[in-house]
């Protein structure tokens, strides 16, 4: 039986995985907020705004009407932007049936509450936590489309909800994995963007991969130390959602936040930079999310500070990534991030 | 007081350590086979054969005799191929001073006896462990000879000589921390190599930025599993001489090993890719080591057996790649490599 699957948030991501969705055997609703690309969606089976190279088969169709989309789904696909998940969630809350399933795609975190995407779901739509996954793994979605073989993981503390999630997006091309760790997932996620962020500043400023891999490192540990505090499993983050996404972003020119890093890194003001980057870079929002967890469960996180200064406090771009490289970095003790080596 | 620092082999990352040596104030004597290479060293103070672009300062006298590098050295560096260790250290044996500090910077792993460069050195020189160290990292020699920012591992059991090596190579854009972890520090540099190779046929095939990003994450996994089971500690896979270092090579164009493994990738023979790549493929020869290791210590190492089984054994570079993407490859129980999920 083919499964009833709302993705809400017609972006590049959104529109990837319809494509998944439906290759794997779903009946997939996609909503968009703008009439002008559902209606572009609908008859040209492309995505013109984000992803003009797709064709998506005849079980994906668009809508505007959330409450359309809603109408007897299984699984409610969220791949809006994430500071705007509340609101909508809030809007929506009572067009879901009591037995749909929500799946994050989303990678950031809530502004204001330092709240992760699943938490925010379930907490606006009044779900436990046993009906809400999140798909987070190394997956570039103008490779998702070409058919390229990609590997993903499902988080949910429900083997059943993560075994129909996975089951809905399994194809050929796009294998996932199941794992229990959702806060490990979503960290991976999130800390990813940030990190991406300052890997395109340095790549902007033609550091050279020996510092952006020095950069990844530390950036993955400082992931996994504020994961460990908040109770996700270290091994997540070595995994799929943590080094694997990381890795992916980090060597693709297709990131938006990398892209975003690189234009500061070649010496563009912020501004100038969200001008260049069309799409919503998360990690321009979220380094302030993660940099708050990290005070909350007081975690040192030096590259998600030195982003957020970059980004929100005008702090000068090639400053403030040749101080991190060259700071007394300890990255052979990770374990507490006290130096093993004395400088 | 300056050091006296012997450099064994003119290759392209022994020449770039020559010049990280002497840019920290060392006295450098630099050990190569040809008289040929050896005098275009001394007279034009590059290396046109594997490291054109560098221009190494007066402190730096390269010579075929490996007596007169030896002679009052501190330090000894062997930066020659990971094969040809034993037979020349065998005959070198009575040249060095008792006091001398041996530095690896081979990655790779002994054919015939599985072992590690730092166990041949000590086996050979008769030195003890805590004169045995070994440098590894994120170190691309083409950057580093462009004086861009870098991070490196110095692993040594013993505190003293672990400093003295550190403070021979910090200068301020290479920076070495030190890392009492040389089992860990050594094997992420040598499978490094045989995942490299993988990454490069996947990259020849074209398969993406996904699908390289999941064998990285893979690839790393696997080897901290057998770097756990030979009693290294995981962190040290997780920092620059394993996370780091496998992130630089595979996102450089500039690594034999990705590059012997991309000509595998176009449909190249394993000897056709041979003669394209001018120098030595670490990975060609470790792989069978890493292999040989993972028997001795029941691991399970799929990565290494597919590269193995592609360049000692005639498997088929396209269907061994497709068939380790797409079997059920449980990267998210990185633990015991047992699948999480049921397929």
């Amino acid at each position: 039986m083919s499964r009833r699957v709302a993705v809400y948030g017609a972006g590049s991501w959104g529109t990837a995985f319809s494509l998944v969705l439906a290759d794997a055997g779903c009946e997939v609703t996609l909503w968009g907020r703008r009439q002008v690309l559902v209606d572009a969606i609908n008859d040209t089976r492309g995505n013109p705004d984000y992803l003009p190279q797709v064709r998506l088969p005849a079980t994906v169709r668009a809508t505007t009407d959330p409450a359309q989309a809603a109408h007897d789904a299984d699984i409610a696909v969220l791949a809006v932007s994430a500071q705007s998940v509340r609101p909508l969630l809030e809007a929506w809350a009572g067009l879901f049936e009591r037995r749909t399933v929500f799946v994050s795609l989303m990678k950031g975190v809530e502004l204001g509450t330092d709240k992760l995407m699943s938490q925010v779901i379930a907490e606006t739509t009044g779900a436990r936590a046993d009906r809400v996954a999140v798909v987070s793994g190394p997956n570039l979605a103008g490779e998702i489309v070409a058919r390229k073989p990609a590997a993903s993981v499902v988080a949910c503390p429900d083997d059943t909800t993560a075994a129909l999630v996975r089951s809905a997006c399994h194809t050929p091309y796009f294998r996932p994995y199941t794992n229990a760790d959702v806060v490990g997932c979503e960290l991976g996620g999130a800390v990813k963007n940030v990190i991406a962020l300052a890997a395109g500043v340095a790549d902007g400023m033609g550091l050279g991969d020996n510092a952006k891999a020095a950069l990844l490192t530390r950036g993955l540990a400082e992931a996994t130390r504020l994961g460990v505090a908040m109770g996700a499993d270290p091994l997540t983050l070595a995994g799929l959602a943590g080094m694997g996404d990381l890795v992916a972003t980090c060597s693709s020119t297709l990131s938006r936040n990398h892209t975003f890093g690189a234009c500061l890194g070649r010496g563009l003001s912020v501004e100038e930079a969200r001008t260049r980057t069309r799409q919503t870079a998360e990690g321009v929002a979220s380094c302030k999310g993660i940099t708050g967890l990290g005070r909350r469960h007081r975690v040192d996180l030096p590259i998600a500070e030195t982003v957020a200064d970059i980004i929100h406090h005008g702090r000068d771009p090639e400053e403030a990534v040749h101080t991190l490289m060259s700071r007394t970095t300890k990255p052979e003790n990770l374990r507490n991030g006290r130096a093993s080596t004395s400088e």
